[in-house]
């Protein structure tokens, strides 16, 4: 097969993602967030908060992650945040088996290129990965507050379980995590998030 | 306002993209698509098919020009590819008091900087707008091709309406421009496309 041809393919396979539904309600529009639109809301984030970014950061390859991260999805699924570590450690397997599949509809070289872009996104070790795990956290957590709740009020989340994830966010962006810790306390104050778990 | 709560309202802002529906069909979901997943789409296009840009385009501007390009969606709707020229231009003076609007939420420096990004867009000279147009070109009919005619059949477009159109793809990319007559023939050929209007 030639290389347009195979990319062809990807890019089909792609568009499997608007399929996706996340857990994330949408304020106004009444329907649940799909992983497509999420990663370009993500992408979005990236061009409009690079500043905040760790010194090294480089836009292009943040702004790749983030459009491919949750491609994996197409065949595992999205599973909730605040799952047990059961659910997640399957999740995490279903999602590399899922990797090694859809990347490989792409030429050899720009497969490897990008798992190699979706692995650093998971270790999230490197300056682009962090900052990159950093906005996919804080999203979700402005569409909550949009919708006035949102998920957190519908699976009785409490602030102490965001707080633990918003270090996540403060590794990648100590200004954003500081604007998440905001956020959350805010979220408590008008009562859509409950201070402390039973 | 500091420069972060500018920007976190431009965020805030561009998130009701995903409440912007476009003609598309999509294939298998029975809905149509929205503005924010479709411009996702051809960010995600513009990765894999970067090989078959324009010499000297730039990957990141090429990216940046296509997850902003239907911003000026929120305020102004989405028009349909083949509407009137009246409707057109109408469309046109709302889109361009939309960019007005919304990339004016950014801090100044880099309100200026996307909307001269937008503006480049719809220009269609540079290398990277020429590809961008592109990218924006093909994917609908990608998604009319899997969904088995779609807005083709729909409003009753003919193929030489659609390969009018194909010469802007193929100004950003002969490849793709050939991909995409390719795309119109077998249309045809499969009934999906009837070959001339009335």
């Amino acid at each position: 097969m030639d290389r347009l041809a195979a990319q062809m393919r990807f890019v089909t396979e792609a568009g499997l993602l608007k399929g996706v539904t996340r857990q994330t309600m949408l304020s106004g529009l009444g329907r649940r967030e799909n992983s497509a639109e999420h990663s370009w809301h993500l992408a979005v984030m990236a061009l409009a908060l690079a500043a905040h970014a760790p010194d090294g950061a480089d836009l292009l390859r943040v702004i790749q992650m983030v459009l491919i991260h949750d491609l994996v999805e197409i065949d595992a699924g999205d599973l909730f945040l605040y799952s047990s570590p059961e659910l997640q450690a399957a999740q995490a397997a279903a999602e590399r088996d899922a990797a090694d599949r859809i990347f490989a509809l792409l030429p050899p070289d720009q497969a490897a290129r990008l798992r190699a872009l979706w692995d650093e996104f998971n270790e999230r070790v490197t300056p682009d990965a962090r900052f990159a795990r950093a906005l996919d956290r804080l999203q979700p957590m402005l569409e909550n507050l949009a919708a006035g709740g949102g998920t957190w009020l519908e699976h009785g989340v409490t602030a102490d379980q965001v707080l633990a994830r918003v270090e996540l966010i403060r590794d990648g962006s100590p200004v954003l995590g500081a604007l998440a810790t905001e956020l959350v306390r805010g979220a408590v104050e008008s009562g859509l998030l409950s201070p402390a778990g039973d």
